[in-house]
């Protein structure tokens, strides 16, 4: 059982400028990347979609930096993952090219719809600030070197 | 998100199983992956993990063939998705070759690790019984092509 590199990715990104929070300095996704030691084209086209999503803002050029565009407490983790898993095929009868021949009379489907409703229900409980807060916050910005000012 | 092939593929055996369980014709894996449309040798290998965990009973030979080895109400759906899923990778931090940088300080490992146990949980309220049940096993054992006797 996995959850795409997509979601995780994002979570990432998330994660960063939050903890970078109050730092004046522009964040980069060269800079996320680096400090994280993850593909930077990767990261890009998470980045695109979080931007489109309204989740960040994304300016270009020179000056141009990446910065969460609301209150770390205004994104549920269970409704950010469920967006970007939304089309994904937990088994193939969830899937478009569903050739499973018992579809129809299987129940698995159901079941499964049930048991990831309660897998995306509980990280409902959670917002990007509950993965910051107090020496959580203190020690992701150690570990991804980024300026206490 | 999604769950293996291993898994799908073992349930498919097991409704199978369960739904030819009074029928007298020795079952084949061959038969199975006939019917289902799917790989025997995928298959070959779900068998041999379902019978080494004593879910079913599979005999070689001229008239070898693959039987339930208990009642399908003995079969916990939820125990059987754990117990293959429980080596995979949900995201990164769960894997052995984890590299993500702020794994000590990153709450989100706690957080997906509930969320899988709120799914599994979900899954252990069925068993085998509960897929094969009224309508749904004439239906299955019509597109399935299982004799009826």
């Amino acid at each position: 059982m996995n959850i795409s590199r997509f979601t995780d990715y994002s979570l990432r990104v998330l994660i960063y400028l939050a903890a970078a929070k109050e730092t004046s300095h522009i964040i980069t996704i060269k800079e996320v990347a680096e400090r994280y030691q993850i593909s930077k084209n990767h990261l890009m086209k998470v980045v695109q979609e979080l931007s489109a999503n309204n989740h960040i803002n994304a300016t270009r050029g020179k000056n141009g930096g990446i910065k969460l565009n609301t209150a770390p407490e205004n994104i549920n983790i269970g409704q950010l993952v469920r967006s970007i898993e939304q089309g994904s095929t937990l088994v193939e009868c969830f899937g478009k090219d569903n050739q499973c021949v018992i579809t129809s009379s299987c129940q698995l489907k159901r079941m499964f719809a049930q048991a990831m409703e309660s897998f995306f229900d509980c990280l409902d409980q959670y917002t990007l600030a509950d993965l910051i807060k107090g020496e959580n916050k203190a020690a992701l910005r150690q570990v991804l070197m980024i300026p206490i000012e």
